[in-house]
């Protein structure tokens, strides 16, 4: 049925400045979308089957707008270098082992159930460019609960041969079986995923144009991460005048077919005002940019500019897949982007991050991300009574609070579309 | 006895650059003190009792240089002001409870069982104005094992009525008397706390000095950490040329008696100089640099320089006690430092970040942090099988990973001056 009710103390955002809280409220579940927040329960609920959460904090679950399965296992890892380098010492020969069916199930396995673990309801997640072992994935998450648009990756150049697809015409190929095989998920949904303009030939990238127009798919790929990046892209793509433009011209920007580009931490005035009228999305994902040392991107530019933008993990140039360190980063690199590089954007708060971990990032998926009614029915139940304190603290402050201090096992519920995934008994 | 040998994968400093690592080693406890670390065990250890931790990664304990016990219970919270705002705002509120001895034992019976159960042994702590508070943490500590030096802290100017000496004279007799009961504890020593030159004046600054003299107290203070606040300092003290003078004209910024001086965000050249010639301590705080949009620290020209530096937690304008996020963070700021501010100096490394949790910091306590022959013994026991993987790691990256993505959870046994703290029993 889909139909309950939950009481707690209920957090979700309306907008970017408004983080609404309802202490010891109700939010009502029917038929797997929300049917609103209450101070009191309107008696025609009272029928509801009730779940009593009362001393916890409840929130939407969140959404990882930007996440690499493969590279879960090296979390943490390899942070010695910036983007090129990286790739090309760490990433590319973890993502060649999925090629072995066998290694992918055991990392996937993890992958998935980790995610399950964590605040997260939705992501949109990179495989790599082995079919089996992304349709492996695909099939691990529909069978979890959680919603997801996964992409298998194309990349036809300067790569590894081992990890490299070895035509435009293959390449076609192996993503339209994989395209075909994977529409028929409940809660996974197939993405186009052009690893990044330096990897993907324009035979490539006229080809996935093709797959995008028959089976009318979104896509996800990288924008403006690092320095280097953008200068190899000025070279490779000489015809463009910046480096949207490589995507846009074959309509793989927006507009029509949605789309997110992760980063876009160096992203110039043109390139910015393409995203806002194509209705791009952007991933931000504060912790690999550090990492990486690629930057801080001007967060609250493209939020005032009204551009979509969540949240990303961006597992494994951030090390973890929680949304709440994402939120922490996202604040705490904007304070010191604006201290060090430019004081004309201010920092951002918890109500701008927690925005874009729910609503922001949540609308990739439609009316996902808030409790608002008419909205798809997830939520994520919080138990913060591990983290002590002697004073009293409103709802809104613990939820500051679980920004900085939040541990997977804080999370001891979660609901995915009005359904739940799990529910874990006092410290299990 | 304290002595005994435990057998595990054995992670040490012996310089910023090296990182040791004895995969499947030894390392021996004789009277409190480590007795080395082997591959193969002597035989005449053989006779010592066994801890058998083959599966785990064994670390000498960190030290918390810097942290502000009475603020723990705002951790994660009100983190949208700079220095001098936050103090007011939300700082000096939460202090002025300590002078309710019931609401100092709840608040401080947490703050030290979550030290306790984190990998730091060995803390310097900031308590409050109070002296019975304070002494009651002194107390709280001292039974927990944890070896630590609490300061009772001193301000009489720019502060509220009530947090504030109502003297320099009843601030002398008060913290006189305060030493005098605190000399004589096992783990816990007292140390002189003036808080920061804005809130100390000239008159409390001489007889906190007559009070160095006389007892032999090493100091910790704040210095050079806001912009505004070192302009504020300009202004209070028109005779020196540079804010750490303003301790070095009572004696108060190393040479004779040790002294730790927190954050050093924006020290120049003559300030950078005299710590190193007067051999002060700085505590690198990152998170909390963070927090309050202060900047980042030149920490790699620091170590470059060979002064003393460890790292803090900074509760409450870092909001958690693990030393590992501060290693993450350490990392992480060098990199954004590097990449917006200053080319010349190289991002940070673990090894450089292992350093300073560890020997850096540990070198306050004298021959502390390291497992090197003759060092105290300390050592924390992790247990890392949460944080699943499906390849081969070996010590050295599962060390590294732990830095980003350690909780307590993973601390399972801990050792301070060769006598156990505590053991978990499988996932307790």
């Amino acid at each position: 049925m889909r139909r309950f009710v939950i009481k707690g103390n209920i957090c979700y955002s309306k907008s970017i400045n408004e983080l609404c809280i309802t202490e010891n409220g109700y939010v009502v579940c029917e038929d797997g979308i929300c049917a609103g927040v209450y101070k009191e329960l309107p008696e025609c609920y009272g029928i509801f089957p009730f779940y009593d959460y009362t001393n916890h904090i409840i929130i939407p679950g969140f959404t990882d707008l930007h996440v690499h399965a493969p590279q879960y296992p090296f979390r943490g890892l390899g942070m010695d270098l910036e983007l090129i380098g990286w790739l090309n010492t760490h990433t590319f020969a973890e993502e060649a082992k999925y090629s072995d069916i066998e290694y992918a199930r055991k990392s996937y396995d993890i992958f998935v159930e980790d995610l399950v673990n964590s605040a997260t309801t939705r992501a949109c997640i990179f495989g790599t460019i082995h079919t089996q072992a992304t349709t492996l994935l695909m099939e691990k998450l529909e069978s979890s609960g959680i919603k997801a648009y996964v992409g298998k990756v194309n990349m036809d150049r300067n790569s590894p041969l081992y990890l490299q697809e070895k035509s435009a015409g293959q390449a076609f190929e192996d993503t339209e079986k994989w395209i075909t095989r994977s529409l028929n998920y409940e809660n996974v949904k197939p993405i186009l995923t052009p690893r990044f303009i330096p990897t993907c030939s324009d035979g490539l990238m006229e080809k996935l144009s093709i797959l995008q127009k028959k089976y009318h798919l979104p896509v996800q790929s990288h924008l403006s991460e690092n320095t280097g990046e953008i200068k190899w892209v000025k070279e490779l793509c000489p015809d463009t005048s910046f480096y949207g433009e490589a995507y846009s011209k074959y309509g793989m920007f927006g507009n029509e077919y949605p789309a997110i580009m992760a980063h876009c931490v160096h992203s110039g005035g043109d390139e910015t005002s393409l995203m806002k009228k194509q209705n791009v999305f952007i991933a931000h994902c504060p912790e690999s940019n550090t990492n990486l040392s690629s930057g801080i991107a001007p967060v609250r530019a493209y939020l005032e500019l009204g551009i979509k933008t969540g949240l990303g993990s961006d597992i494994a140039a951030g090390s973890s897949l929680s949304i709440f360190k994402a939120m922490a980063m996202a604040i705490q690199c904007s304070k010191l982007r604006w201290r060090l590089q430019d004081q004309s954007l201010a920092p951002l708060g918890i109500s701008e991050a927690f925005y874009m971990a729910t609503k922001g990032g949540g609308e990739f998926f439609g009316k996902a991300g808030s409790f608002e009614e008419g909205y798809e029915f997830d939520a994520v139940i919080i138990d913060d009574s591990t983290i002590k304190h002697p004073q009293k603290l409103n709802a809104r402050e613990r939820l500051e609070r679980l920004v900085y201090l939040a541990e997977d096992k804080n999370i001891v519920a979660k609901f995915v579309n009005g359904k739940k995934l799990f529910e874990k008994t006092a410290h299990s």
